[in-house]
């Protein structure tokens, strides 16, 4: 493998050289996410459109159950059901025994070496997010995967999760990984046009897999260091709240996914519309904002810092 | 009364001189319908924006328990429930005994005097049907209000219901009543410009309340006849659905909240993007294209035909 390779004084995620052998494709970890469940029951009829000749690429719907009944979950949020901690306790929920079989299918995260190199999992929010890729800080196949979908979408970013040790998202079993959010799209719903790009990003990410995987099998491939952009998780806000802990507020308009925040602009308002905070530092831009399923999370919208990283390609 | 009244071909809605008493503004009828449910909380607490001199304004959450559980209903369909064949059976779910509740409450249907003039019903819709009112064909009042909101606001649209002798919404318990849709808004969120305007809606509607009641009270009211353009429900489109009945399929992109389908143009998609369905005619206009709730009831979008009415207004 040939490195060229600026120095930059930022951080760099190295590409480890590992061949792809194993992707899993999932959606309806949130049952009521429809774009990705619509988009898992296509792939699993039409095997051959996530056919690479590199790797080998498994389909599966994550909670049939919450798919059945068009909600999140039945008992509790399958999405945080993955944690080691999690899955170390006796489960006790539907969610958190489908998430035992599903980490011994893509993980399992007690093993050294997991079942899956990448695992891509499908949701939709209604916040205004476009196309985000959600991921762990250190997953280098994730953010070089991204930074190639860049190339041909602009509205494709790369988000980075809180920088926890142990994460409970259902990627997190695998080597690597990623959440694919794409919104707006309301809770049930699924939009054509939202739905056909969902599978072209797909078909682009396993393309991408897949010339990566030529490229180390031909032993003549070359690094490349490009930076990307990064959105990095830091905090949230919540709602306006009453005494009795409901939602008693909106977000002010003001608040844009992706859009920084401009020192003291309006950040939410109370059911009467007036401005119950204001925001006095403009170092950070918010994401998923308005999420339905976040009002009882207590997230309004969540927090991010702007990076930029590099990350090592290799063609 | 002075009547000044052109001879027009068509429908013309007659003014009935009643004097509007008594005022009932309705949210949470679907307890994941926010911008509704916010509102009538803001209105709850602010008791002085939906008063005026000449009539009492009541206002109520419809379904507590859904609400508190964030779910369209909890049992079944709460505004399904209040036709007289519903009502007049023993209720056994929740949502039926809470119904019969707020049928003595704004009705009764049974009786021939009820005890609520107008009925407003605050909805939101994950359609983008803009500001929709929706109302019995033969409901003057409604129209009378509709006609008179769009000289002030230009995406207010008139929609009546389907035409059946005995309606199953909240609204209809009352001697007039609608139901006001506003979208598009994800079930289980709220938009604040969309609430906003909501409530702007509300003030409107009761301020022209209000001045209907000033000029029948002040024995020289005159009438004017007005057009008004309505959208009247006459059939609907179901989802592509494989042989289980689940819905495998998406609407197609060129159906559009209140734009006339063209001839042969494409209705339905498959889930791999293939027209499933064309459309031969093009008389007909769709409505609540993608309502989330409505995949359960088999309804993809409304279909209209788009007719022109004369309204009596009062001034």
């Amino acid at each position: 493998m040939r490195r060229s390779m600026a120095a930059l004084a930022k951080t760099v995620l190295k590409d480890d050289g590992h061949v792809v052998r194993r992707v899993a494709i999932v959606g309806g970890t949130h049952g009521n996410e429809r774009n990705g469940i619509f988009a898992a029951r296509h792939l699993l009829k039409d095997t051959k459109r996530a056919s690479r000749s590199t790797f080998e690429t498994t389909v599966d719907l994550a909670n049939p159950a919450a798919i059945a009944v068009n909600r999140r979950y039945v008992d509790e949020d399958m999405n945080r059901c993955f944690s080691r901690e999690m899955l170390g306790r006796k489960a006790t929920s539907r969610e958190a025994r489908r998430a035992e079989v599903l980490d011994q299918a893509l993980g399992p995260k007690a093993a050294e070496e997991r079942r899956m190199d990448l695992v891509i999992d499908l949701h939709n929010t209604t916040s205004d997010c476009g196309y985000a890729l959600m991921m762990r800080r250190d997953d280098a196949l994730s953010h070089a995967l991204c930074a190639t979908l860049q190339k041909q979408y602009e509205d494709v970013r790369c988000c980075e999760w809180d920088d926890k040790p142990d994460h409970a998202t259902l990627p997190s079993c695998g080597r690597s990984g990623f959440t694919l959010e794409v919104g707006p799209v309301p809770q049930g719903v699924a939009d054509a046009v939202t739905y056909q790009k969902t599978l072209e990003l797909i078909d682009s990410i396993l393309d991408a897999v897949e010339a990566r995987n030529q490229a180390l099998l031909s032993q003549k491939s070359s690094v490349t260091l490009e930076p990307l952009e990064v959105y990095r998780r830091v905090d949230h806000v919540d709602f306006p709240r009453d005494d009795d802990h409901v939602v008693a507020g909106l977000i002010a308009p003001e608040v844009i996914d992706f859009k920084p925040l401009e020192p003291g602009q309006p950040l939410l308002l109370g059911l009467d519309g007036e401005c119950v905070k204001t925001h006095g530092e403009s170092d950070l831009t918010p994401f998923f904002v308005n999420e339905a399923a976040y009002y009882e999370k207590g997230v309004a919208f969540v927090l991010a810092e702007v990076a930029e990283v590099g990350v090592e390609v290799v063609s």
